[in-house]
């Protein structure tokens, strides 16, 4: 199966996808998804969380109401790593179990001031129909009381088969704290 | 030494290579090469470890059998990102120290379903001849007494000196619990 | 703003960027910016420090004195990964907060073997200027006392806005222990 697609990857061309989805972060309640898994010895008296690392598997949706369609999961460990301001270093899996993209996952890395209205993060890598990916997710915040954010991601990748260029559905995403 | 390459990246294309080999996952004896370095407080409780988090060297070698040849080591952090099913969200270097890629490395980054049968990790980056690669990693289980995994792995990468396409021999991994 | 980049991003070149800076690791003191937030059961026997796990905010300028020039942060999360040598596995971001790059950042991510004279370690993604950005880094050690280290940082990166070839000046890192 792999060897197919491994002798196609040189005809293929980049292209362009956009998503638009919603997750729900939820530190706390019956469905938390969001957990510590480690913390410094200055966490405490941080003002930033220094040192405070997540595990999460938070629900990924296609509108913002954690009834709405459920699209996936995004899984991976988030840590406060700075000293001044709000920000995560970051590592998730954005993984579609559901739709069109059953089966492939988009890999995300980096830095997230969460408290800045606009924030990029970038995609480095995906599989499935998200092989070789490369981009970046842009969000901001859209709520404070549910801690609403919204999404365009950008994603540039090799078709898994061709080398069309398609564009799909703009994406939100959305945190929503209980 | 980087100044030179770094001129030829322009004029480098794009080269293919698969590599195959097997690694060695043990989890205890006197070999031990899996350490926990995190949990969660529900760590103890989830039917799928949410929250473990590792440190793991793995030898990695060219055949099955632990003693065989040795190829190098497989180094990082894989942690249990998954409420519902057993899946890693993980970040692994595999580090070749022998033979002829020796002091290069792939880097590895994604989502790890570990009891699915086919599975794709993302290659997101590497070093020495594999400088800037982009790819995935196929495993598929080989043995539920071995842990033994099969694993096609297929990079995209710029090559250092030349823009000749190249194939590699196919490779293999072992996850072997004793 | 983020679909106009996203129309051009087809338009563009792959451009190259060197940059050159310092960066100041301080394990001990008033502006200590190193926290250990895990480790294994034999970390503490361990004579790599395998499984030792830090959250770092280190502060980046453009000399190698702490007084330079500010640059920005280096965020992230290194780890002891390897039982018989001294070599991390990492994730950083390199945030630029002032100069010409102010708002950008680079991610790097992989085995960073710290004690060995020239490491490379990939860069696999970034934001801002520097979206879709792949490449290496290369450091050498320069001085034991100060720990400081010699970088050379190659990116090849897509620009934002056109596809002109640049070229950035020089840049070197230090890691200065107190």
């Amino acid at each position: 199966m792999d060897d197919d697609w491994f002798e196609k990857v040189d005809q293929s061309k980049e292209i362009r996808t956009k998503l638009h989805f919603y997750f729900h972060d939820n530190a706390t309640g019956e469905h938390q998804s969001v957990w510590v898994v480690a913390k410094s010895e200055i966490t405490h008296i941080s003002p930033t969380n220094f040192g405070l690392i997540y595990m999460v598997d938070n629900l990924m949706t296609v509108g913002p109401e954690p009834s709405s369609e459920v699209l996936g999961r995004v899984q991976g460990s988030p840590g406060f790593a700075d000293l001044n301001n709000t920000a995560f270093a970051l590592g998730l899996n954005f993984v579609f179990t559901e739709g069109k993209y059953k089966g492939s996952s988009i890999c995300v890395l980096g830095r997230n001031p969460v408290l800045e209205k606009v924030r990029e993060v970038p995609i480095v890598g995906g599989t499935g129909v998200f092989r070789m990916a490369r981009g970046i997710a842009i969000t901001s915040l859209f709520s404070h009381k549910w801690c609403v954010r919204e999404c365009n991601r950008v994603t540039s990748t090799l078709n898994e088969l061709s080398g069309l260029w398609k564009k799909l559905n703009r994406v939100k995403y959305i945190q929503h704290n209980e």
